[in-house]
């Protein structure tokens, strides 16, 4: 019972580290920033898995996957993307243990089966795929290629924090091969717009769409686009990368191919990811101090029927009803547990399922059987109604749209609030530290003051938003012209 | 086109590889005994992945994730297991590289970037696992517990083969902890159970439920059971084994629960995995020197529909049917690609679906149209059928459905065909070189024997049958008495 979350107010950070321990979705390991996902987190990244999976199939991807290890001359191979990684990377240098000889029982490394060169745990895989995409493109025949792999990357994170920043952690990559620089783009925005509508219908996270400045770009990237959200302490997180790579991996790896016309050519890419990192960004965007709060569309369990009975033969009569409604529901393809456990009482499980973050809770007790209605809970607005049992299914189908497009006005609204307009340093300072969120202001477009505004406030440049419109104005910064805002915030 | 592959009376084993390469299922990798898994055979391994997951769940699994390392001091704490995989363990040693200051460009291992434990990439997931599980379990009512993992593991193996035994490989791994001897011992009979029924009713392929002898069991388990296959070499395949581990991880990591009798008790255990070896099983048990055979319901595509004319307009007549037939087809769940692709010949198109192993190749020309019929051709038995179009859902249908049954039966009397019995160890050697496949044969029960058939034979028992009847024989080896016939073969 005794679980207790911090509120929001008292400590945001912790707040989300209470939701994520105590709501089962993920625990620290033994082993240093890598977290166990536990059941009910994972059952809601199987979800996340489900949808995105469905929507790479339906824009013609299909899945491969490629050796968690890479050959250390091959990780080297595209300059900027090995020195963009290289700090963090878990190397691999011997292949045996064998037992201490000068203590029984305990195992240490066979310093005899070292191996002859390095492999370096995937942090992310362009270099082991493109140097298996040289075996596979010949002609333009054998283009486009849009594979995606559904993996667990290593990055030796310093300070890490459950699902935000772990050194292990679960995500999707995708790595696409094209004749032409514009197929490429088209493929590299397409990914954007299906992240962006991920985000939005099935996780109820309303995301900015931009592309990132020089300095934040993927290490051997041309363009890194990506959807940005707020999260409710004001903050931003970056919920899902889109790049193009140009010819960087082509050259690097040589990888060639006859086009239509008889040239050789090297191959244009892209390569886009989302990670468990979503997790986060669902549980920051609609979590409140009571726990929880998943969107119906992916939430493992949607509804939950809680029992209210005395005595053996008072389950009995509930159950039998009970089991209609369940019945009624699945029928609807909605996905419901009824809950008869004897060994909890009712209010232990209402605050269970609450912590946990269950859309709809349905309650049901013997007075509620003679006048054939139950009581139903919303876990977004912890709201109660007495509904008649006849037609339940169609209120329950029709409440779980009501939720879930709930949660994206509110998160709508909530990020609305808190996107401001800048035209001073003074103010744009004022506004990061007294109101929070994201501030559009213009920038001079140099690397140097992006550093120093950074260096100042640690707020970065998200991204320049795809839907700006063109405005002349002076830097915050320097004073110096700009055309146009871009979207500042500070940042998970 | 000139993809050719070896017939297996040529050379089996260069067969298998040809089948695994030029069907695009899986290729070798730049990384030593890892290999890529290619999208033709990653969708194969997709259909096996929905089907046993869902098996899991209904029996009332869940799944979740472990990290991939597992720190050294866990690893040693269960010294059997420890023992076991000591040998062929990858080892992260460091987490940084640098720039080699001699070679601008190059880079090398950070020397102070030296882990204070080394970190063991899984070989298998017990010791992380049940150094969680301490921290869940404290009382009775926290058990069972049933869970499951996706996830990739690394065995550092001397001799690889694609998919049989590679370094890196994929499974699930199920990890369950329960109150009792006796429920532990029942999960493990049921898993082995659930493997059976999806090695028979999805893969097509018959399997021989045993227990392994006490030198053939899982490194920490006081019982290990197994599905056992036999290819078309006469060779046997270990397809799945499920490990019943007592109290041994409990042990090694204190784990105890209050039982209702409100005494502490160590937890019991079970363990359970099958992995991509199983698309080796498949490949060898049913395809042909034409290349793959798939059974419909692990094809990812199941029927294949070639379009054959002349010219723009013959192609839109046709296409017109075609794409009725498919829409037919898919209202009746049955999986269809319409190849009209212009770049290839049917000729082409026949052999690579063929070599491909899609099980049903519809063949629709101009001529077809004016008859209103079809020319559908079977993979496994390589016949072909001229059908109406009619009624054509309902055909193809059945014809899925005989197609699974045949291939099963075919496997299932080539196994029976392939099971010899052996009274003397003259007549014993004689089988395995002669006729190959299994043999069931007296043995003493000791190590010692088992052993020495091993070193002088290469066959080792494979299990000891559970449907075993009891027969009193003398051991073939050593002539001690015997109460019942193990199964011996060579094996994979």
């Amino acid at each position: 019972m005794s679980k207790v979350i911090s509120s929001r107010e008292e400590d945001y950070s912790k707040w989300y580290n209470d939701i994520v321990v105590e709501a089962d979705l993920a625990d620290h390991s033994a082993v240093r920033g890598c977290m166990v996902i536990k059941p009910h987190g994972y059952a809601i990244w199987e979800k996340m898995q489900g949808a995105l999976d469905k929507m790479f199939k339906d824009t013609g991807h299909v899945n491969a996957y490629f050796p968690l290890f890479i050959p250390k001359s091959l990780f080297e191979a595209e300059e900027k993307n090995a020195e963009g990684f290289a700090k963090e990377c878990a190397v691999v240098t011997h292949y045996r243990l064998k037992t201490d000889p000068s203590n029984k029982g305990k195992l240490i490394v066979d310093p005899e089966a070292k191996l002859e060169e390095e492999l370096i745990v995937r942090p992310t895989s362009e270099a082991i795929i493109w140097n298996t995409y040289k075996g596979w493109i010949e002609s333009y025949r054998d283009l486009p290629l849009l594979i995606n792999q559904w993996a667990n990357v290593v990055r030796w994170e310093m300070r890490t924090r459950l699902f935000l920043r772990t050194a292990e952690f679960l995500w999707q990559e995708g790595h696409t091969a094209h004749a032409t620089k514009e197929e490429a783009i088209i493929e590299t925005k397409q990914m954007l717009d299906v992240y962006a509508e991920f985000a939005e219908k099935w996780m109820a996270v309303p995301v900015i769409k931009g592309v990132k400045t020089e300095s934040e770009r993927f290490a051997g990237a041309d363009d890194t686009y990506c959807i940005e959200a707020l999260m409710q302490d004001g903050k931003a997180l970056q919920a899902g990368t889109s790049h193009f790579l140009g010819q960087n991996f082509a050259k690097a790896f040589d990888v060639k191919f006859t086009s239509k016309e008889g040239k050789l050519e090297y191959v244009w890419a892209t390569s886009w990811g989302v990670s468990t990192r979503l997790m986060g960004a669902l549980i920051m965007s609609h979590s409140d101090d009571k726990g929880l709060v998943i969107p119906p569309m992916l939430a493992p369990t949607q509804v939950v029927i809680v029992p209210i009975y005395k005595g053996e033969e008072g389950l009995k009569k509930v159950s039998e009803v009970a089991l209609v409604i369940k019945k009624k529901l699945q029928d609807k393809n909605i996905s419901v547990k009824y809950d008869d456990r004897d060994t909890q009482r009712p209010g232990w499980k209402f605050a269970e399922y609450e912590l946990k973050g269950y859309p709809i809770r349905i309650a049901l007790g013997e007075r509620d059987l003679a006048a054939g209605t139950v009581e139903i809970a919303r876990r977004d607005l912890l709201s109660k109604e007495v509904i008649r049992i006849d037609d339940i299914e169609t209120y329950v189908s029709k409440l779980l749209v009501d939720i879930q497009s709930n949660l994206y006005t509110k998160a709508l609204e909530r990020t609305q609030n808190m996107t401001h307009k800048a035209d001073t340093y003074a103010d744009f300072k004022k506004i990061l530290d007294e109101k929070t969120g994201f501030v559009l202001a213009h920038w001079d477009g140099t690397a140097e003051t992006e550093e120093k505004i950074k260096a100042e406030t640690k707020a970065t440049i998200r991204c320049i938003p795809l839907n700006n419109v063109a405005e002349q104005g002076i830097c915050i910064y320097s004073g110096k012209p700009s055309t146009q805002r871009v979207l500042f915030a500070r940042a998970y």
